[in-house]
């Protein structure tokens, strides 16, 4: 096979994707894992969400990784992950609408008791109930605040809504109340009604959704997770809410996905399970982040979006 | 009975409000009709939401009315309504906001395909169906475009939704392409793909959510009514979705209401009917809108949400 000058990509991803690449991205080279025969050392750049653990460390001319959407957790936790090879993320300003349209929703769902009503339609029952709770009384707090939390946060306070965020370092965004480090983990739950995680999955917030954080939060409080599977206990969750503790729970993302058929969370009559629809990455999209960031590299700059390896981020 | 000097305002409001009168309406007299008996020529002014007709016009001394809502059709109505008597509309922050979650909420499930995915929970099924139509090809449509109107089109352009809007005269709002006038009203139509009803109800909008209204808008476009039941033909909406041409219809306002347990729009899989709670007047904010505007007319001034009652609004 002979050995061309073009950046040559290895894209890890779904079939109905490969057939894109050859239109959008150019110059590169592009080798379609599972279709496509290659030479690892032939391999300069890797398009993927969770590529199988050890196979980047087998690239040895490896210059970049590129994931497939904002979270980089499927990459870091493969321990033998080359930490001299730039990882990039996808940050795009459609995917941070789509996440804040599907947590306005459910927040509103919620605020707005949704659910009640449809109930009583089924029933053709009239009923006029006042909110639970006002607007400026209902707390909405948010687990991370980077681009989509800060984009979120900022339409909740438009709506009324007081907002909270908990962070590692403490943030200025205009109208969202800051808390920060683990000393103040306990007081931003004391007071948030409706929690939304959108923290990125490392060591420090694996599993942050648990029996204590549940428990440190306010009676009826109702829980959003748009993040990872990995950040919930989901047997805490299920205590929480049949204990009555927590009023609801929307999950868009589960340790495992699919989530499986027998999993108690798809009857919970107070969950509200989707299948990790809350930002889909628009191939189109993806395929000119990665062009114009391998065209990056080639110059020798570094993309905007590329990652802190040894932050764990 | 001896009569005071004090200004004297007939509540014709539902009972639960007539107990918070006392403590917060200061220096006005209250009497709360079907409670307390009194003499016509003794009122000064009225709070109601749709008083009996015939019974404005027979208080001689009457001052001004003012209407529990945002809406005065219930007063304007009554073709005996004495129309030197100045009609006070309430505007208020928290209903605007109260209003725009509605609307935003149920554009949101309907955009985010949020029954979808529910019927699919229900058979726990993992489906990740993507947008029908992405966010920047969604038109959202504005009949009316006030002060709730304009609020709520300016949080769905920064959801980066196109909107538009349809109004009797041409309106600035920043973001949103105007359209105005019976000439524009099918141009306007044309691209909308979620139409949002929030027209004051007078003689020229009476039944204007009707089949050639329908028949204008594209394929699969769902109607949001959130202003008033007679804006609404609903055997032409029930046509529109039967045939298809309609994909889906929110309704908060009726003819008749409560709405009537038989009607079929109750167990209609295609709408969503809720009791008349897109926007609840709270009861203490209405009475300090009244307590002010009493005290503005007896300094001789005018509060600042008089109608035009010739103009018929």
């Amino acid at each position: 096979m002979a050995h061309s000058s073009k950046p040559k990509l290895l894209m890890i991803v779904p079939m109905k994707w490969a057939g894109l690449a050859g239109t959008a991205l150019g110059s590169v080279e592009v080798v379609v894992a599972g279709k496509d025969s290659y030479e690892p050392a032939d391999i300069h750049y890797v398009l993927s969400f969770r590529p199988p653990q050890g196979l980047l460390a087998s690239l040895p001319n490896l210059k970049a990784a590129f994931s497939l959407g904002a979270g980089v957790d499927g990459f870091l936790s493969d321990p033998s992950y080359p930490k001299h090879v730039p990882l990039v993320r996808f940050v795009d300003r459609t995917l941070s609408a789509e996440m804040a349209q599907y947590v306005l929703m459910h927040v509103l769902i919620h605020h707005r008791m949704q659910r009640f009503f449809d109930d009583c339609q089924k029933d053709s029952n009239w009923r006029q109930r006042v909110l639970e709770r006002r607007t400026e009384e209902t707390h909405i707090g948010f687990l991370g605040l980077g681009e989509i939390g800060s984009y979120t946060a900022g339409l909740l306070v438009e709506l009324g809504f007081p907002v909270r965020a908990w962070t590692r370092s403490r943030k200025a965004v205009p109208g969202v109340t800051s808390f920060a480090g683990p000393e103040e983990f306990k007081i931003f739950l004391g007071k948030t009604d409706i929690l939304i995680n959108l923290l990125a999955l490392t060591r420090e917030t694996v599993g942050i959704l648990n029996a204590s954080t549940f428990a440190a939060l306010p009676q009826d409080a109702v829980v959003i997770n748009v993040a990872r599977g990995g950040h919930l206990i989901e047997s805490d969750l299920l205590e929480a809410l049949e204990s009555g503790h927590l009023s609801g729970a929307v999950l868009d993302v589960f340790e495992q996905e699919p989530l499986q058929v027998e999993s108690p969370l798809w009857r919970h009559p107070k969950v509200t399970v989707t299948p990790h629809i809350a930002a889909i990455s628009q191939p189109a999209v993806v395929l000119a982040y990665v062009r114009d960031g391998i065209a990056a590299f080639e110059r020798g700059e570094v993309p905007p979006t590329v990652v802190d390896v040894n932050a764990a981020y």
